[in-house]
């Protein structure tokens, strides 16, 4: 297998995007990593993109090939693929372009990805986010995608103690996070009491632990490490992948405080990479929901059992903490448009081991990891990046 | 790049399933292909899924996860990935599970395709196969799928004087294999006088032109060559797989009368066996309506420009012929659940070169193409596959 470098980001802000359409947004991106890496649409060998469902959000499957049309690349009849799991659609999008590069099929492959939300009501959204969980046991008897969350955060409490104040502390962190970051759908801070204070979505779920329905895209360039250092001189490289898959339904699941196909996926990559969650400087985990992120947190292996929520209400994962989570702002912060947010996570670890974080720096950031969910779990990926030799 | 093998077929009946849900029909190809290969479940190292819109079809997206549960391997936690390419997302996740394998990184994959299509209104499901066209500059002036293959078929008898009795005799060819295959959703002839007076769908192509609504699954089990011996005494070859896109709308393209998607992964994949069209025994093409057999069969190399028509009429493209096409009956008369299908003309090559595939049987069959179609030609995927060595 060869060795893979990210030579390229590129991401539009995040937010309600009303003057772009889809196609627009996504070929932003994937335009600004292009540039970003210094080459042209003639050196692309093939495209893969993350989507969730723009089949309903704006009436358009084929989004691959849309993606290779609208960035000029149709003339090139380069191969599109998309790809899709739920939440972890952008994450998988860049898994596929890893393995292309990785066994030698492709040099140089462009990873998007988009969703554009915002075209249709607000139940119909939550309609189609619902519908990455089991239609046939969870959501046609009326559970929702909030709902299912926060039963596990209910449990969660239950189980370990954690309370809403420490809950509030990964928003207010997150939105702390995305005050720094120019692309971040929500650029100002939330003191806590005001996100405990905020309205019951699906208790104890309020609507400040709830990640944004989001327009965005975000794209990268991957390529044969190889010949990474002709197009940058600080590539970042892709040291792990791997995914995991759980049950669908969360009532076939032995615990509901922890996902196990984040643990699998997690556990895996750091030994594809040969390290422990201590030598790992940074992460941008999926807080779709606060109770999202701190069981990653801790099935990462970052912080024990329990010990996730206190752990953040103790400042161990703000930027300058000890190991600092969701700089970017998070899903919470920086905006979840759902097939983009899984290269989102990449693009920010990149930005960060490549110094140019800017008010959001990671001192001396040298490997950061990047985990995506799929469902309430049931499809977990981890990729981990490291600067480049 | 290693040999791929294929080891194991499965498919369900084409129709209209009313008694068996998606999820059902995804796991009982998914079963019969692993029996057929001797397999058991915990041999699989990853599940790759083609699926167009199940989003829309049954509200559930997120296929890759639901298959890996309900085929009882969410307990090994492997990973699972869905792609889509409008009608060609079966042939996808064949390609992708190709490279997977030919990569070195999984040895024994299953690649599954389904969908589920009358549990909605006729209606719906024209909008849906819509989608894979262009939404902002086609389908959203009310272009629908069928009148995107009329303009093509009007203008290829206007350039190549293809007639009205030309047409009815690539439908009626596919129904007289059809009714040969046990499987498929049409198992009748109908005489070409009775397919030229079906009703007008979109002029000049008619009812009997199109292919059907269905619902239906298929799966291939896909493996190391070096380790397929263990398991099939007759293993098949993948021996090549290409893809190529275009522009996603009909307007953007120079010519209209033939697919350049098509041309290029044929000839690619030609390349890449290194052989030429008249080597090949027999070939499943993408026959969503009569016109695009026509083209198919050209632009795959089968025959001159313009002169596909002709040979359907004279007998060249039947069993018996100078190369059969569509033996299984094609998406007009097997049927075509559109993330089934590409997986489906897998399926009949295989039992053609495995020599089984009863009266169908093409006589020492030893090379088989499969060639799968998204949207109006915007995506196009060709495998060759060989009696394995």
């Amino acid at each position: 297998m060869k060795k893979v470098a990210i030579i390229g980001v590129g991401i539009t802000p995040f937010g309600e995007l009303w003057d772009d359409s889809f196609r627009e947004i996504g070929i932003k991106a994937g335009f600004e990593a292009l540039h970003d890496a210094n080459i042209s649409s003639d050196d692309i060998d093939a495209i893969y993109v993350g989507n969730m469902s723009a089949g309903r959000f704006i009436d358009q499957e084929h989004i691959g090939a849309l993606i290779a049309d609208y960035a000029g690349l149709a003339h090139n009849n380069i191969p599109s693929t998309r790809v899709e799991a739920g939440g972890a659609s952008g994450a998988l999008a860049v898994r596929q372009a890893y393995f292309s590069i990785a066994s030698g099929m492709n040099e140089i492959v462009v990873v998007g990805g988009a969703e554009k939300m915002t075209d249709i009501g607000d139940v119909e959204v939550n309609d189609i986010q619902s519908s990455a969980a089991d239609q046939e046991w969870e959501t046609v008897f009326g559970a929702t995608y909030p709902s299912l969350f926060a039963l596990m955060a209910r449990r969660h409490m239950h189980e370990y103690g954690t309370t809403r104040e420490q809950l509030s502390s990964v928003a207010a962190k997150n939105h702390r996070h995305g005050s720094l970051n120019p692309k971040a759908q929500f650029r100002r801070e939330i003191k806590p009491e005001a996100i405990s204070r905020s309205p019951v979505v699906s208790d104890p779920l309020r609507m400040l632990d709830c990640a944004p329905i989001s327009d965005g895209a975000a794209a990268v360039i991957m390529c044969d490490m190889g010949i990474a250092k002709k197009y940058s001189e600080h590539p970042v490289e892709v040291i792990a992948s791997a995914q995991a898959s759980d049950t669908l339904a969360l009532n076939q699941r032995k615990s509901i405080t922890e996902m196990l196909a984040t643990k699998i996926a997690g556990k895996k990559a750091m030994e594809m990479a040969g390290i422990g969650p201590a030598d790992i400087d940074l992460a941008e985990v999926h807080d779709n929901f606060t109770i999202s992120e701190i069981m990653a947190v801790e099935d990462l292996g970052f912080f024990p059992k329990g010990e996730g929520a206190k752990a953040t209400l103790d400042g161990k994962t703000t930027i300058g903490g000890d190991i600092p989570i969701n700089t970017s702002g998070g899903l919470k912060a920086r905006g979840d448009p759902i097939g983009a947010t899984g290269v989102a996570q990449i693009v920010e670890i990149v930005e960060q081991l490549r110094g140019k974080a800017d008010k959001r720096q990671i001192k001396d950031a040298k490997i950061g990891l990047a985990h995506s969910v799929g469902g309430t779990g049931s499809s977990a990926i981890v990729h981990i990046l490291g600067v480049g030799q």
